[in-house]
């Protein structure tokens, strides 16, 4: 199959076949983390521009680490609020990194959009890692490959998402995913988290409803999807922790709710003790440490999606110039099949 | 030829010649960034050390990215305002890094004179990144390569700097160079920033002269360097923003009074609508980004020429001891025919 | 000799064949660093996680450095207190970076036992890079190594140990390396600092006195080890800087006080004109710049133990799910046969 991708900005705009394709790519990548030597030559003599405009270690360890073992090189940028205010706009700092001449980069910021805007002016390919309340795709994928390795398929799952819906990246883009599978949505959390309008943002058809007793919320479930309280990205009134605690944490009690073979996932870090209890982020159904293996796997797949393309031109500097666009509009090849 | 150089502290002391041999030792360089894979294989089994003493994420990536782009290594020291003050002198913190063996140390410190008594101390190779209102050598050399490159020879133009002058080792460093080719500078700014002792900073016979109205001081300009506003390393009563703007904004308007090819130079990053508007900044005569590009070229060039001289010495140890001092006046080899 | 660490935690639960053994593996890679070429391909394809939850430039460098020069990759998690607010636990934090899978975790940590918790939670080798007041293993080493290098020995030397050895980490682990040689220890600091309970902390039999008058202290001593004055890690009542000048400072004139050929030992970063004078520092005595390159020998020859066991194992995933345990128990070959 050949892929139409040049960036990675969203999983909304994109079909189930074309998420199966990227599931799919994923696998030979997971079975390089169970190597001795996980590094591939693949992109040797590539650079990944990684800037963070929002703190998150274990993200940029991710992509950086992808990088890495596919011998690329990473440029690191990671713009505190100091440095912001040192008055440069988004747009001109990356315009100087894509001046420095990476081949892909990789965007977190805290407004929602950013990654879009900044693709569509640079001429190399973006990989949005979170842009505001509005999309975390590689987490999406590294969740459904996580499912779909457990389950066997993502087909026509309950899917019950808990905790703060309305400000969350990571619930957007699994219910993206999810929802093209035919996934069913049960959204549940503290009123102003969980506002009436997150019933239509997945695709046309999606069955999402909102139901506000976790235990309710937890019946038949197949996927409880706990995601993390994020007190630093919230403006109203402090919720009190105990109250979150009585009300929504998943409890290994609460979860006897659900499915026997119930999957909890959860995108960290953790807080445990909050909105999950230790008991059930140890248990035999939580796939946490899973889903960052498997987050390696999606993240170096979509590296040699985007950037590798343009490898089998050779060196002459000429090709470049000749398919500037379409020029990773190539077949993918197996890079169990690069020399290391 | 042969090049004496054994670190790279300042312009002020090159003649013509060593600076046009640097230039042109850039230009291989410039064509590696346009290949698809920029990979050379050059200093690889090479340690490039970073001390950056001072908050600069643009050169401390672009000497980063040269020198993985050679092959090297790197070890980087970010210090902290923090981790100065627990009392460890400059000179033992740079001992310490040269007893980790790094091939070359590039330095940037707010004290001017920090890389010469630096690389008075120490046996390898120094290449200063910024000190102070002193200078920063390779930023001269890449805003020179830009020129050359755009107007096909660094002679005799007329060159206006605009801005914080009397704070600038850019425009030192752009001074000391272009007035070895018999440029001519007009400074212009606040008084405060471009006191009478600027008029003898150049070479000798070198023309400087000050002038006050921005419109005076474009006419006939072949090329206009902003500066960046630096507010952080100002201690007068801060100048009203809304008046600099007044007075010394480049707008477009005021860019139509210098010659009609005039370049437009800025180091980065910008304030834009301070110094420079948007439109000029985005316009055909802006150099900002094609400034970025060779700055790459330029680091990979001086890093190459300042450690790679050792190389063929292969890997007996006892070479190093034989020759230590002058191991690296030896002819420079074209680095495209390095092995990748 | 066939060695049986899978971690290095402590040099306390070591003998002294084995603390030989590692001393005798450092040689090797001591010559590397006199090397115009340092880099080996001994672990090219692994990858050493660095998560430093203390500020610590030096030792970090070191050791990513080490792991650089033997062709591994690193990932790199340095903890602020900001992201430790954040709430995940350190279990957590440890058990998400082994699921990016890692070779090896080099762990500092400001809680003492902190990396023996660690190591018993996870599957891979630990280094710790120091855990609060417990011990600093590879400091113990290169000290020791430094010390054998000068004086052809470690066996029964007098060692005098100056200032806060309360809470020093590197004093503990000096002491128990060195004490297993016979050597006798005096130390020597404000009371507060060098409580009664420290006469015991050395190995069986071990010879270890409080002395409080320095010049007492110093009176034929063949080593002198200065601790840092870590002010930032008290918390009595500030000594005044003008007392422990006067009372404890290893002075030039107080040196003459030990043997003629007494070595003189520092951690770093040094607080010249507290601790120590410069005078001393920079003496023909003053091995502070060794324990440095000495510091990058110990960690390669740590790493290369520790992560190249089972590289052997060829590239078949299966090989590592057959000896999970022990895999690390086999003959170490010298590194200086890898290849470049």
């Amino acid at each position: 199959m050949t892929h139409r991708f040049r960036d990675l900005l969203a999983l909304e705009p994109l079909n189930a076949d074309e998420l199966t394709f990227l599931l799919d790519q994923s696998k030979p990548f997971q079975e390089i983390q169970r190597h001795p030597l996980k590094k591939l030559a693949a992109l040797r003599g590539k650079t990944i521009a990684l800037a963070f405009f929002e703190n998150s270690t274990r993200t940029r360890l991710s992509f950086g680490t992808a990088a890495s073992r596919l011998g690329a090189d990473t440029m690191n940028l990671q713009a505190e609020a100091s440095s912001l205010k040192k008055g440069e706009s988004l747009l001109d700092t990356v315009h100087t990194l894509n001046a420095m001449k990476p081949d892909c980069l990789v965007l977190r910021h805290a407004a929602s959009g950013a990654a879009d805007f900044v693709a569509r002016h640079l001429d190399i390919p973006v990989i949005n890692a979170g842009d505001g309340t509005h999309e975390h795709p590689s987490q999406g994928l590294l969740d459904a490959l996580t499912i779909r390795d457990r389950k066997g398929s993502i087909g026509n799952l309950n899917v019950t998402i808990l905790g703060d819906i309305q400000h969350s990246r990571v619930a957007r883009s699994n219910i993206h995913l999810l929802g093209k599978f035919g996934c069913r949505f049960t959204l549940c959390g503290p009123a102003m988290w969980v506002p009436q309008e997150l019933e239509k943002i997945g695709p046309p058809g999606a069955s999402i409803r909102r139901v506000f007793r976790i235990e309710e919320a937890l019946e038949g479930a197949d996927v409880v999807l706990v995601l993390r309280v994020q007190t630093e990205r919230l403006h109203e009134p402090a919720l009190a922790a105990e109250d979150y605690i009585l009300l929504y944490q998943l409890s290994a009690e609460r979860l006897r709710g659900a499915r026997p073979d119930a999957l909890v996932l959860h995108p960290g870090p953790m807080n445990r003790g909050i909105e999950i209890t230790p008991e059930v982020a140890d248990s035999a159904q939580s796939c946490v440490l899973d889903q960052v293996t498997n987050g390696l796997a999606v993240r170096m797949a979509l590296l040699f999606l985007l950037t590798a393309g343009d490898a089998e031109n050779g060196e002459h500097p000429a090709a470049e110039a000749q398919a500037p666009k379409n020029r990773r509009a190539t077949d993918v090849k197996d890079p169990s099949h690069a020399s290391r």
